[in-house]
């Protein structure tokens, strides 16, 4: 069952120890079929040197496990809760990596310091405000999921591919779960260098408007010239 | 004697190269075999490329050595003693890891700043205060071990698996010896994410309570759902 | 066709990993045959892992591709501009390595802190301005050319071998490929360093002159007698 | 001729290599044979890939070649001044590793800030002047050697086994060859340390000197118990 799909999507897992952006259990991949809307997603607290494809477990839109001897992540209704109102995403990424997390840490957003971040993420990289004290006895993982959705009202998560959950971590959004581990990799990168940056010059304003925009479209834009033609 | 504590004592002294955690001599892991009440330790000064199992050495709770050509670790009184106050524990792992000393030597305490911090330790990762010049003179290991007891006086070392020591470095504890370098490894992760967190805003608050106590909660507590049933 | 140069310039490509200036495609390595002027280029948006000879990209000095499937780097208009203005220069390298281009997103120079640095760049590592709205517009990496070009008015891109483009990240300049690679990885290193130098003395002054002066010579003044006889 | 100096000379050069402690040729190391005074040491300007045991030379305490092809590293004086005054130390590393480059950059000496620095350096790591123009005139690389010896006038070279150049790089010392690269490499870590710890808390106090006493005489007094019988 999804075959193909569970295979990118343990690629997509491993590929986070590869990039450093996890230790231990610190993260997951998930992605979805959107024709048969079911998820395949890693499974709960297994190191990444002990998954393999057999243990990855599949789960409908409800969240039951339709495939699978293993719990799946506890963030799993969280990813849920992003398929359903993120249609135009195929995988989502959350790790723990080291400079995401301390600007989620921090309660900062990234704003676009330079063209390696125009490149990639369309304006700042957002920040969810914290959960309530009812909302996380409610049902925390889902409800995560939902500031996520909450905050990203006027935003694409496509084009702004990345959240930073307060007081926690960052979530990756991608076209399928390798593309959410790339997303991953370089919000980690464009978190690393804000912090030098903002290390050097405290008072660093944001790129001009008309470089990011140009990087941006210049990748993503109806007459994107980077790249190979598809 | 004790071949099965002394291979996973060997392991955990060697994961530590690994994970980046020691250089040259600098740490060691021992776990205690609670029935026989007998301790495995790395032996002292003993480069991690020439470990092996015949050189661990065996000692008892008044510190003889049971089995072994070589001295064990000078930190043997240390570990001794915490094995003595802390029942629940079975391995302890000492480190000079890079970002966990930084905040030994400018002892300050390291608040709960994200979940990352909560999903694993109960509160502030503690400082202990540093030893009279009496109580270095006397016996400076053994009292590296009843300082850090002290201040245990309210924690638990199971919830609250690490130490930083005045001016010196980082201990974690475990169920075993494996355990308590996963727990060092944690500590070091945490507190690295901590410094870059203050670098970021220096007056960040630490993470509310009912967010903190939800994740400890949901991993170590008596409902907790991470990771698979045992 | 240009069989040499292609080899020389995939190895300097394929050494911006083994040296960790890049990750994903964030970079590009180009050679100059100045007999035929014809520039060897990495393609656009290819994957280290993925380039091979066969896909580097041949154009000439109007920038039109004289031999390879593939589109050029986007980057082809500012490296043909630079190779137009230094003749003296064989190889350019871009990258948006982590320290340089925390430096370039701060739009500070790097003065000379050091003999690191004196041993290899003559003077501060000069800043380019911002390109202006119309520059973007009209033609953006052509113009990033012409920028770079206006801030080397005074300064010799052979003894002066990198510049930092606002907002940006890195240029490297060499005598040929592989040479500009490594004066990439020399002032990533420059970088970092600087960094840390201001992050103990915030005050620091630049290293004297006649000690800079006297580095700067050993190694490539008309008595040098650093390395080995050609 | 000396083929066993000669063999630890050479490893001890590839060390650097290991340890992170050099890229490109930034550092060299050299041993002496106290009977014949001679020294071996690295050829100038030569990468450590292509580094082997046929292209290290031998020079005598005038600086005479008496073997080998190539020319010596161009900081051979001030190797053979730190030998005819350092009488007890059998070998030096110079590198440019990046935290102690930093201090010496930011020409603040390192004071003990922790047992890490107690258990191997006694006091804080010194600072050298810099050079006058008169003498970086005269004799560059002689001098350095002077102006270290100068700043050792109450120091032993042994239980202070290095030194940072101002606006330079450190020195180490020791032993042997090898000795001197492990030095090189605590000095290294201490320095990062350092720099993370005054990062925590600005106004860090010294360890107190019953401590850092404590933990020298452990390792390296005449009742010293760290590490195994000779």
């Amino acid at each position: 069952m999804l075959e193909e799909l569970k295979q990118d999507v343990l690629q997509a897992n491993m590929s986070l120890v590869k990039y450093g952006l996890v230790v231990l259990t610190w993260g997951n991949v998930s992605g979805i079929d959107r024709n048969k809307n079911l998820v395949v997603i890693k499974p709960s607290g297994v190191d990444y040197d002990k998954l393999t494809i057999d243990n990855l477990v599949v789960v409908d839109l409800s969240g039951k496990v339709v495939e699978g001897d293993k719990r799946p992540s506890s963030d799993t209704p969280m990813h849920i809760e992003l398929y359903k109102a993120f249609k135009e995403i195929g995988g989502i990424t959350h790790t723990h990596s080291n400079y995401a997390t301390m600007f989620a840490q921090a309660c900062k957003e990234i704003p676009c310091l330079g063209t390696t971040h125009a490149d990639h993420f369309y304006g700042s990289i957002p920040l969810t405000r914290f959960l309530t004290k009812a909302e996380v006895e409610e049902a925390y993982e889902l409800n995560t999921g939902k500031i996520i959705i909450e905050r990203f009202k006027d935003l694409n998560p496509i084009s702004t591919p990345g959240v930073l959950v307060a007081g926690h971590a960052p979530l990756a959004f991608g076209k399928n779960a390798a593309d959410s581990v790339r997303n991953s990799l370089i919000l980690e990168r464009v978190a690393e260098m804000a912090l030098g940056t903002y290390h050097i010059n405290r008072n660093v304003e944001k790129l001009p408007d008309y470089i990011s925009e140009k990087h941006y479209q210049r990748k993503h834009g109806p007459d994107a010239y980077y790249g190979q033609k598809k």
